[in-house]
């Protein structure tokens, strides 16, 4: 399975879910796959995300909490869960505000390292 | 109840809490019920964390997915799950990594409304 595979993958696992990314730190997407999203923009939200997981990460080192391996965003309109697959890498799902939140951690948890030895 | 007595409530009720705080959204603390953490500096580590909701908070306007209601980061030492209380300030709460998590969440989500009744 390539890296698309695996993100179909939790998107088709996933009740509710919008759209699965990998994605790089530094908040350059490196695939997406996207089921639909109803009119959100959701690659560009995901990439502004992103400088959350860099500021996470930051605060948590500066105060010796370790490593971030997750992160997830609720709003009206979406929930995000994202998962660090390395420390330059991580993979995020989006869902709607009714979908299986507790599916897509599950879901990123056991893809994560798929993705990761495929990096 | 006044603010203590719901941050109290919220550690005693969650297996794993270490720590409730009520904060504004500027990252200054209102109010904080620590129970032991075990060396980590919780407190320090929330404020940090509170520029990551005016940041979440930031994106999803700039990309129409409604309000931010709820944030939440795992590292390998300290789960935290927050609350928006009103527009102004939220709660958090800050668990063991092996602390209930879903608990956590069910009990900010029945505890915000009372502390916004009181704000």
């Amino acid at each position: 399975m390539g890296f698309r595979e695996h993100l179909q993958d939790v998107v088709r696992s996933v009740d509710g879910a919008i759209a699965c990314s990998l994605m790089g730190v530094d908040g350059i997407e490196v695939d997406t796959h996207l089921a639909d999203a109803g009119g959100l923009d959701v690659k560009n939200l995901l990439i502004e995300y992103s400088s959350l997981i860099r500021l996470a990460r930051e605060a948590a080192e500066t105060h010796q909490a370790g490593q971030v391996t997750e992160l997830c965003i609720q709003t009206d309109q979406v929930i995000t869960v994202a998962r660090l697959v390395s420390t330059e890498y991580f993979m995020v799902a989006a869902l709607k505000p009714d979908g299986n939140f507790g599916k897509a951690r599950y879901m990123l948890r056991v893809t994560a390292p798929k993705l990761r030895s495929e990096l």
